[in-house]
């Protein structure tokens, strides 16, 4: 199952995938999910948004048991972000054949599209469209690097853009969903264990940073005439670092945008894009506020003007308690419950359906890289939990 | 002269000059160049690596005085950089017809081709091809950032690139090169002067450092377990500053260019190009070491690996003295001369004629930005100073 899935949109330079919405690399992956729904003798369904079904049982039963993750990928990401969550889905279903059980509630695998919003900047598209968060007017408006938009792309890749919106009825179908993810960091590693449950995604939020200052020729403008915006932003990246590690929270400046960006121009404008997240709304608030505060500090001495926008924000997510309890309980009691920075569309769905997480041990705790690893043991002590929980929750 | 100029290749959002060598913006002012020495009976001549000469006299009698400058500029550039030179050239020739001076040798304008490099990334380039200071084979490699080649967009622009290559026997004819251009610092609004002559052009060079780190996820990796290139960039940024304003020179950091420069991903590389300068060779390198160590210091503390490669490097060009001080002579003694951190045609052509600058203030000091400005006043007093300069050496 893996093999197959392997070679998909893998670039052959940095050994990175780069799986983007509605690409030729997305139509194979989905080809891939179809050809393992069809084995398996389960009934693939594609909904209005994009995202792939496959179906044991009837859906329109009710109370489904639904798990699975997202094939996209993040430019030059790892095997295991989303991948491992499908993967592991199959080979529970597997397991559970070979176990013999009897489902008593309906069962079924999920695809869910353009998680990574590599293309067109928006995270969890395909769960946000279904789950209402996302209205069709603003999807449509979505467009990539190149000017295509979103339902262009739709079209373009062979699916009708006319339909998606909110799908409150499918929803309504599912009594639980549970999403298997590898780890994006080392807490189950510093603990020790290969599997953990889902606490709560982290409040986080994406900040512009718009320095602007003066054009001026890198040769000839004494250094006191100069109003140059990439000192605001060097002093304003080490503070967000700074800042971040006093509070135990996270802060990243990992994309940046010059004018003119010329090797002899003092830059006229830097923008710069701060990544923060921290366990609770209070930390991250003081961290943001702390990194304006030494911006707006440093900007007046470099006689830099500073606009700070705040482009997106999620609150903290926890997960619904009585399902986390019980997953615990059928998995014996003794796996951690962590927390975590990253969204998924668990987090998305939370909101509609009662949602679970389960993590996999990340060794390195490296993810969105080809670096990005699970141990072969790992995976298939996920894929057993994956199996004991749907078990557990769609046999009782 | 000034109004059909102004509006050539001007940019409506920015109100800055796009004029890229052998654009369409280019071959508008190539056409205006043509006009003005039509409509003073200059004969108009293209040399083989596309520069315009426009004779007044017979170029073969040799030992002429030749005047000009450039009309590309940088992206989003001033009305100044360049076409002041050229424009105050056709001036000058217009003061001394109103003077009705006896030229005792020939004199020509010049427009050098694609000084700015700001589409092939090599500044000077017509005047460099024809010094030899640049190679036909090294020409023929140069492309703009769609991938289109020197020879290519000559080809387009209706040039042929075949012939491109050095031009001794033009350069031979020469006696003295003498280029006005506005001044890109303030050192002439300091002391209060109008007009300056260039003493020589600062050694300097641009070095690309290459901060490799490793790519992860921005919300879940640990600040403990980053390797993280942004930091390293930051902090070496500020060195940069800090060490330039010690040793009395010029750093900047202008340009930079990360992977995979997204939001929620810390870098796994950040590469950084520091353009330096300084009065003298010594003080050049001693900035730039400090720069390097400083980022070779914090690149440990933050697991990430540098290399510092040199892209160019131009040692300090001193325009010849017998010429300079015959300037001063003729402009009565009392000019300031002082040095710049700017590269020039006239730097390049210094190797192989003799060659002096004068320069016009620039009351704000800004350049390469639509902000870039002079006087009227100062203008005019640019055009008189040049036109003493031609009577002084071409009717002598």
């Amino acid at each position: 199952m893996w093999r197959d899935l392997r070679t998909i949109g893998r670039n052959a330079d940095t050994g990175g995938y780069r799986r983007y919405a509605w690409t030729s690399a997305d139509a194979d992956c989905r080809a891939w999910f179809q050809a393992q729904a069809e084995a398996r003798g389960l009934a693939c369904e594609l909904d209005r948004n994009g995202n792939q079904w496959a179906w044991l049982g009837d859906p329109s039963a009710g109370d489904a048991v639904v798990t699975g993750s997202h094939l996209d990928s993040v430019p030059d990401g790892g095997a295991f972000d989303g991948p491992l969550g499908v993967v592991s889905s199959f080979a529970a279903l597997d397991e559970l054949r070979r176990r013999r059980v009897e489902f008593t509630r309906p069962v079924a695998v999920t695809n869910f599209g353009d998680e990574e919003g590599a293309r067109f900047g928006l995270a969890c598209v395909g769960s946000r469209l279904a789950a209402g968060q996302l209205t069709r007017e603003k999807a449509y408006e979505l467009k990539d690097a190149d000017g295509i938009s979103l339902p262009q792309a739709m079209e373009a890749a062979g699916y009708d853009p006319a339909a998606i919106g909110p799908d409150p009825e499918r929803l309504a179908r599912i009594g639980a969903f549970v999403e298997l993810h590898v780890e994006q960091g080392r807490a189950l590693d510093l603990s020790g264990d290969a599997v953990g449950i889902a606490s709560a995604i982290w409040p986080h939020g994406r900040w512009r940073f718009d320095f602007a200052g003066e054009a001026n020729h890198a040769g000839t403008t004494r250094l006191v005439d100069r109003r140059d915006p990439m000192l605001t932003y060097a002093e304003t990246v080490l503070a967000a670092r700074r800042e971040a590690e006093l509070a135990g929270a996270l802060a990243t400046f990992g994309k940046i945008s010059v004018e003119p960006n010329g090797v002899n121009a003092v830059p006229s404008l830097v923008r710069g894009w701060l990544d923060s997240r921290a366990a609770d709304q209070a930390t991250l608030d003081t961290v943001v506020a702390a990194v304006e505060q030494a911006a707006r500090e440093r900007a007046e001495r470099d006689g830099v003007h500073l606009a700070v926008v705040r482009e997106s924000f999620t609150p903290v997510i926890e997960f619904e308690h009585a399902l986390r309890d019980e997953l615990n309980k059928i998995l014996g009691g003794a796996v951690p419950v962590l927390g975590t920075g990253a969204g998924h569309d668990a987090g998305i769905l939370s909101t509609s359906v009662p949602t679970a997480m389960l993590f996999v041990r990340n060794p390195t705790g490296v993810s969105h890289s080809p670096a990005e690893s699970a141990d072969e043991d790992d995976c298939v002590a996920g894929v057993m939990a994956l199996a004991d929980v749907l078990e557990g929750l769609a046999c009782r």
